[in-house]
């Protein structure tokens, strides 16, 4: 047994495949004539199907949340500080659903998938798609697990944007939507940083057009590079000098000595785009930007958040991180403003913290006391 | 005649170059036989040599600061804003002298110039330099020019540290030293983006490891992406969403219209990066962020500013502007706190911009008028 699957843990967890063969209309206009969505779940639905949870995943993320995939496996699923037994999502309590979206590279139909008219990935061709996109997917999913109200809605990031278009698109099947270090809309600097990782992308010549599968090549550079420049954006200033300040990994920096220098931040840096880009598809991150881009809570509601959430019945929990400068605390408070106009419950926490966006991803005590707070009074209403 | 070219203007001006034959000694260890700089200047120097003005250019800069090289040119020089008759740098009172830097790409000794061993350019054979090598050149041409000591050495950004150097190494030759928008060394943030920088330029299959020029290649989509991300850097989250906010270049957010969607800052990024890879040399620009890297004013006096300070003789004008996060105001303090501790003259301003970094080639009116208002007190010490 790895010795992180403890008491703590939802321990060895297996993924699971659900196949929809009813066409699913997309934003765009196109539809998926047949879908697969490749899911887990951690803890036990109760006998009223009331205690299920959602959790959607930000840009790199999937369907592996918690928990891990064999008693060797040293890495446990990306949000494992969260879900688990006595954790703030509480295994114990609550029946976890965990998906890989469509349009993803994990196992649920998206461009790395064999396009059923051409019998080739789909590649570039795959449709664009809206965070709505997913939600409708995740909705079959619900109906596939008989689930017809979700107790809560979670998410981080654009998770967090998934979890605010549920609580508009299906206000009768969210009782409660928590959203972590989200925004209601992407920023002009947002905007401009998802631009250069998708030209990072298109302007690798073994990106090929997206074709890459077919030409048995593959962009990992530019994916590389997208990821060197996402991961700036998720780490703070202060955490990035807390990490590395300006320690050197190999030379020195006496006059002299040019040769061979090497920052422990820039190798880092690299070190993750070069991961990143072995194990992630270019398409797929393509597609999920553009979706992050084209996210607009407001957009057919007159563009008035207030006008937006005046669709919602679920109560919400709003967090955001200090050093976060992704989304900052900011755009949270704008989330909140809204709520607060329109009448919606809302709970809102600003998290002291130093790890910038990536904060939602860690164990910060004030962080889990009040997401752990929370998910009781979820409980409690059930 | 421009319409530019009025009685504020210094009009047209002709680069003039300086051909040195003596070595100049580097501090990576190696020396250039010969070099040659290119440089600009802008008003008369008095009779007692007194009055002459360095400025020092930043990362992407050159000589051309002021005027016109036509009357038929559109673009002034860079810091035209500042430089010209009444402006802060009055060119009716001082003799302003602008060099492109060795190593650079206007004109200047740097990566594109003939290596004299092998007949061949340079390329990235070229030495690595640090902002003393900048700094030793340019006191050359202060020699060549018959000035013995700079009634003012001045930059912004890159051209900050280089003027910081020039305190420390030629103490007598400077009056006044005058800092805008710099640090004292780069932050881990800003190592990671320089290296982002040059990833995109290495991994350009067109760089063809420095030798494009020998190898009739040209890696624009490497510099453009650098670019790209520099500007992003350059720029507020504020400034951006004033200037571009979520506005589309064309195509609609409307749900069935993923077609052709494109944001106008996305479109004004790949702009700037495609104009940029166009006039700018790929080596160079790699050179000059490891310099930028690299720069670490205090290393050889114990890691203590203080004391580094301590050599100095000059006073001070420090700037800085309220939403530049590449050099933020913090990092303007910590030259001030140590200049105070030092003992040395300083004067700061903290400037409110929208601007951010950028905001050092604008003409906001209180910067002009600080900036305006040391530089007669730089001209009554004479």
């Amino acid at each position: 047994m790895a010795p992180a699957v403890n008491q703590h843990s939802v321990g060895i967890v297996e993924p699971r495949v659900a196949r929809f063969t009813e066409p699913l209309a997309l934003a765009c206009g196109r539809d998926l004539a047949t879908h697969e969505l490749v899911f887990e779940t951690y803890g036990e639905l109760n006998e009223q199907r009331s205690n299920a949870v959602l959790i959607c995943h930000a840009l790199s993320g999937n369907h592996h949340a918690a928990g891990y995939h064999s008693p060797e496996d040293k890495k446990a699923g990306w949000w494992n500080e969260c879900i688990g037994p006595g954790k703030p999502i509480d295994t114990n309590r609550f029946y976890v659903v965990s998906l890989n979206n469509i349009g993803g590279c994990h196992g649920s139909t998206g461009p790395t998938s064999i396009n059923p008219q051409t019998g080739k990935p789909w590649g570039p061709d795959f449709p664009p798609l809206r965070a709505r996109d997913w939600v409708n997917s995740q909705a079959r999913l619900a109906d596939y697990l008989g689930i017809d109200c979700w107790a809560a809605v979670v998410g981080g990031s654009l998770g967090g944007m998934q979890a605010m278009r549920w609580s508009l698109e299906y206000p009768e099947r969210v009782r409660h939507c928590i959203v972590i270090a989200a925004a209601m809309k992407l920023s002009a600097q947002n905007l401009a940083f998802n631009e250069v990782a998708r030209q990072a992308i298109l302007s690798d010549p073994a990106f090929s057009e997206g074709r890459y599968q077919e030409q048995g090549t593959l962009p990992v550079q530019g994916l590389a590079l997208a990821r060197m420049v996402g991961h700036i954006t998720y780490l703070s200033d202060h955490a990035m000098a807390n990490k590395f300040g300006r320690d050197l990994r190999s030379g020195s920096l006496d006059q002299g000595n040019d040769e061979n220098v090497e920052f422990q931040v820039q190798s880092y840096l690299r070190y993750q785009g070069s991961q990143f880009s072995g194990s992630f598809d270019a398409n797929t991150y393509i597609l999920m930007t553009r979706a992050l881009d084209y996210f607009d809570l407001a957009r057919e509601y007159n563009n008035d958040p207030v006008e937006a959430f005046g669709h919602a019945k679920c109560s919400y929990l709003v967090v955001s991180f200090s050093t976060d400068w992704r989304f900052s605390p900011a755009r949270s408070r704008e989330i909140v403003n809204a709520l607060i106009a329109a009448d919606r419950p809302v709970t809102y926490a600003e998290i002291e913290a130093d790890e910038g966006h990536d904060a939602f991803l860690l164990p910060i005590p004030r962080y889990m006391d009040v997401f752990s707070a929370y998910m009781q009074r979820v409980g409690a209403t059930n």
